[in-house]
């Protein structure tokens, strides 16, 4: 790879508090609207019983997720994750060196 | 950050068979034995009921990770992985750009 063809990673590990009412269906619209941006790669999320969550967005550029980021809709649903849904949460933004996949 | 003070994460996607006897126990010695490795850094592992996962472990260089995947006990439970536990998985390297941390 050279540094035109990089694609990145936005790593978003999470907690949820016992009570986040209304999380389900933001989780899903955002998933939605996200994936109508330009440069969205793709996406691969989990989330356990306890709560715990890892959802994992590639993206075509930094320039991407910089607007997705500054997308109206997306930023009234991040605050209302920090006041309402998240114990706590860690975003990583980071630039694919490689990857590889397998099927069995 | 400048090029030499970057961390890497090591993003890794698993789907799991229905049938995966000892993928716990194994799962369980591998990230112990991670955590000892120089240049770890730290991980954050999330797997749901349907035995999707996503594990991103944190290194503070590509040696590091390298080191790390030609250790001996690690290739034999990966090989041990792709015949018997994974159905399918995807392995993203990644450089860090930036990280950041909520706390409710």
């Amino acid at each position: 790879m050279n540094g035109t063809t990089h694609s990145y990673a936005v790593i978003f590990s999470s907690v949820l508090r016992e009570n986040a009412p209304g999380y389900r269906e933001a989780s899903e619209r955002m998933l939605e609207l996200a994936q109508k941006q330009p440069g969205f790669l793709g996406v691969e999320s989990v989330r356990d019983e306890g709560g715990a969550g890892i959802t994992v967005s590639y993206w075509e550029s930094l320039e991407a997720i910089d607007r997705w980021r500054e997308h109206a809709e997306h930023r009234l649903i991040r605050a209302r994750g920090r006041n309402e849904w998240y114990a706590s949460y860690r975003l990583t933004v980071a630039r694919v060196e490689r990857s590889r996949d397998f099927e069995a």
